[in-house]
């Protein structure tokens, strides 16, 4: 893998403009994978994460049994692939063949990186108050990757029933904002 | 104005691709406006959404103390605006005033609409349990407001000290997702 070590103060980047996510996770030797894109930045560093798992994913009792995943951030080539891994679940298919994903050694939890996604985040989950009420996990981000020859990430961000825009230009203005 | 009624049900396709947006509140007859994007879809309908606004922002209190607010939502024409907005405190400034932004009366809440702004959610905090620990307000939308004549609204979504990135070309996969 080409990645390198993203420093964990700049993960609010990846996460604040709201892309489509892939989350991993494992259990008993097998590993699963969601889409998803109800999650919001709590908190810099070390950074927080919370996210919104519907007790009808397959992914909802992984998450709880093992309290770890990884966030992993796909763009725009893998589009056909994300929306996919939405329409399955992982109680009957393993997403990984299906999808052809290529599953890598996390280095802090044993759900497996993505291998095609430009950016990973291997997370702990580390408060459960809101489950039962709202499905929302807090998560705390332990060591993060980034593939360094993706410049402007494509990002994926849903707008409901199959619609879908592409990041579009940049731009730079004078800020105070972190 | 112009703007028409917009479904409870079809809030979440608004917020889910993570715009910046405005958060205005009002107290004593004095409105303000403060720039966010720490935010996410927690429940389609009603629509429920968390935020997270540190205690440090004037709005921290505003909102606290009248549990109501409005979340407007900008597109690319209102960009300066917006970082203005997120570049001063509404303890010194009359962000309306000094932004040439135009208040309208909501119908649900005290605080007002931005004219300015293709769509508006009438907001009420409906849960503070996460407020001490993470400053996370859990609010329900109450009354949505859009702009009939913006059909692909470019969103805009922070990345970072001042770099965004809008909101580029849609595309439609087949999506069992809602």
């Amino acid at each position: 893998m080409t990645k390198k070590n993203f420093f964990l103060s700049r993960v609010y980047g990846l996460l604040e403009p709201g892309p489509v996510v892939l989350v991993t996770t494992a259990r008993k030797g097998r590993a699963n994978v969601m889409t998803m894109s109800w999650h919001t930045m709590i908190e810099f560093e070390p950074p927080l994460v919370g996210c919104v798992i519907s007790d009808w994913n397959y992914t909802f009792g992984l998450l709880k049994a093992t309290r770890e995943c990884v966030i992993n951030i796909p763009t725009m080539e893998l589009a056909k692939k994300v929306v996919g891994c939405g329409n399955t679940s992982g109680a009957k298919v393993d997403k990984f063949e299906r999808f052809r994903l290529t599953p890598a050694a996390a280095s802090r939890v044993k759900a497996p990186l993505i291998e095609e996604c430009y950016a990973n985040l291997e997370c702990r989950v580390v408060d459960t108050r809101m489950v039962s009420k709202y499905c929302l996990f807090v998560l705390e981000v332990l060591k993060a990757w980034i593939d360094p020859a993706v410049k402007n990430p494509r990002t994926i961000h849903h707008l409901g029933k199959g619609h879908f825009m592409v990041a579009g230009r940049r731009f730079k203005l004078p800020s105070k904002m972190k």
